[in-house]
């Protein structure tokens, strides 16, 4: 079972009530947010009287479903009506939301209960979680590593247990790799499915609501909350799936130990090697979109007001200035064919699957990593595996593989967007495990 | 009554047969090619075959509508089955269409009568007519000054009285420019209307099949057997149409000569003047789409072998290839910005209206030319006019206004995609006239 339907049936038990699950984790907020940096914002009163009015309508039989009394968390880039928005920028140090995003309004309906909002790298470019105008988000399994990003406070809230679940965003693994990297289960859904109305941009054609949980099943019951799905589910057939193993390591860096830990976490199922020769074709697309749109979003902040970044931030901006719009054209073709590309794939395959991330989590603020006996950029190794599902736009979950060395693996899975009940249904054959511990 | 349909009649009449009027066109070829540099491959045999055909099938009760054995010229970067398609340039200097273009085939369904390809500036990349592997096109009022470009050779031909139409495209004006320049009408239909398979790219979300015909109607005539349009029609109530005067040339360079005399052609309708304040934006979303798309199309014959391009042409691709891709992504928000604005003036306006160039044909090779006392660069005063509606999409028709020193001018016509018949029959109403002559 899930955090939230455990909670959830404690709730209906009459064993707890959603106050007392608030006040739980505003007490574990108090405690642990010192270290982990998660919360950008907390908000008691708030948090305390909507659980008292779950509460209320719980006992006049006013039941929302699922999410009916959770406390959740919001990513400091996804507008909360009265609270600060400051985007992890001191662009935005002074700025309240005046309106709730369109998911936060959803997840209200959907009778949650927003604790606070938790910090993003600044404008959620970045996957390394420790560049913030509130701080580095860290990592709960060792604080002096990166909880990743760039929605690491609201991966470290939930790693922490301090809420089941938490909203976030990924424009190329942003949900995914702190999952990855904290040891819980991160989605992006497929693109568009969940609105993106008062969330904050960075790369419109990437843009997604992701979520972090738990588990994957508390995942996957926030976003049938955010966006009902109503199509002809695409089921498995037995319990075992044709898996298409996408070989990363012959061209992006991953370390031995997680890609048998991620490998191994699939044995129930049928599994097969397949070439991934247009990960490089994907990658270069990838930036080139991601670059343009980036400082199209940010080009007038940078001209006017360019003290007001991260220093490392406003460096990645100009340097995605400089890509030229041929190149960018070129991204729209060579998404187009690499759509094709994997769409053959899923006529042989229920499901793809690669590790989430190559390597365990950095220290904060590490830029260069060694992997195979050679050094590579921190950035770029986080996001090879998961940014192509963003230029595609596929649903990507990354679930809990085990563990390297005491730290959190990730496995990911990726398909197309009918096929979601197939996906959880893997997704939940996954047990966890150990290697070189 | 149109070129076309006088052809028609006498056809149907037996005063003439199809195999004649290829005769005639082929012999005024033979006479003015020399001089205009109009056509870049003259298809005898073919033509004279295909217009025994179309007599054959006339005789035998075949009758394939207006076009059926009328001569038609087809602009070569338009293929045409086993007859070179050279692009203008040498780059293609051996190379043969192997198929028809989807535009040709139903010229051929229509019964039209292919004489030969008409001469591009190189990749139909300049306005000005005048950079071809083939030499330029020469203008049949003064051949020492421009056709216009790029579908320069297709304007002189139907303006010598070669052909009653020929195919173009237009990606920035270049049908309706040289159309203008040549005294014809140039229609550029809807984005989309007509297909393109078979029509070598320059910068595909811009990029159109056009018409150059003797009279408007002419152009409608080929239009409508290109692509056959079903929609119920927006018709002009009683005679008098509601036209929205652009006011160019605060912003454009427009001669006052040419400036009075296409505002005084539409006397007869209610013309209101409209300040063209997005103008500037316009323009500059314009070139970031060309320049992005357009160098795109030619990167790798840029990097492999650039000797290949005319010196110019070159030039401007390098410098295309410039535009950053932030400016490309901002460019197709000022295109959805423009396209709600103009839309917005469709509820209070039939027609919008402007001069569709600001000058009279200039120089062979001219770049520089002065306008109201200041010097302007030929190329963009040239694409000024025209290019927004490539931008957007909306239909645009260049028709006669009459003369300026015995040059050409031409009035430009911009209507919603529902409203062709309005705009066919506003451009009936326009008597040529001439000014300062």
């Amino acid at each position: 079972m899930s955090e939230i339907e455990v909670m959830a049936e404690a709730l209906r038990a009459g064993e707890t009530t959603a106050e007392a699950l608030t006040r739980c984790a505003l007490a574990r907020i108090a405690e642990q947010n010192g270290e982990l940096g998660a919360f950008a914002v907390v908000d008691r009163e708030g948090a305390v009287s909507a659980a008292r009015r779950a509460d209320v309508e719980l006992s006049d039989g006013i039941d929302r479903g699922p999410l009916h009394g959770i406390p959740v968390a919001v990513k400091d880039l996804i507008d909360v009506a009265g609270l600060p928005a400051t985007r992890g920028s001191a662009h935005f140090s002074g700025h309240r939301a005046t309106e709730d995003a369109a998911c936060v309004r959803r997840l209200r309906a959907a009778g949650a209960v927003i604790v606070g909002t938790t910090v993003t790298h600044e404008f959620g470019y970045g996957p390394t979680g420790d560049r913030s105008w509130h701080g580095p988000a860290r990592n709960p399994h060792e604080p002096r590593r990166m909880a990743g990003g760039s929605s690491g406070g609201s991966a470290a809230a939930v790693a922490a247990g301090i809420v089941p679940v938490a909203l976030g965003t990924d424009t190329g693994g942003s949900a995914r790799i702190p999952a990855a990297m904290c040891g819980i289960a991160g989605y992006k859904p497929a693109f568009g499915r969940v609105p993106r109305d008062g969330v904050f941009p960075l790369a419109p054609s990437l843009d997604h609501v992701g979520v972090l949980g738990a588990t994957a099943r508390d995942c996957r019951l926030v976003v049938d909350a955010l966006a009902p799905q109503h199509s002809a589910p695409h089921r498995l057939v037995g319990t075992v799936a044709r898996i298409g193993w996408l070989e990363a390591a012959a061209r992006t860096p991953v370390t031995s130990a997680v890609a048998d830990l991620t490998w191994g976490s699939l044995s129930e199922h049928d599994v097969t090697h397949v070439p991934w020769d247009a990960q490089d074709a994907m990658g270069d697309a990838f930036s080139a979109i991601q670059n343009s749109e980036a400082f199209a979003t940010h080009a007038d902040r940078v001209r006017d007001q360019p003290e007001l970044f991260d220093a490392e931030v406003l460096d990645r901006l100009r340097s995605a200035s400089d890509t030229p719009g041929w190149r960018y054209v070129r991204a729209l073709h060579a998404r187009e064919a690499a759509r094709e590309y994997m769409s053959g794939l899923f006529e042989r395959f229920d499901l793809l699957a690669s590790p989430t991330v190559g390597i365990t989590a950095p220290l904060l603020g590490q830029r260069e990593v060694t992997v195979n006996g050679s050094s590579r950029a921190v950035r770029s190794t986080l996001l090879a595996l998961t940014s192509p599902w963003n230029l595609l736009g596929f649903p990507a979950l990354s679930v809990p593989a085990g563990y390297v060395d005491r730290l959190p693996v990730g496995v990911q899975l990726i398909c197309p967007p009918d096929r979601e009940d197939l996906l959880f249904s893997v997704a939940d054959s996954i047990v966890p495990s150990c290697a070189g511990a």
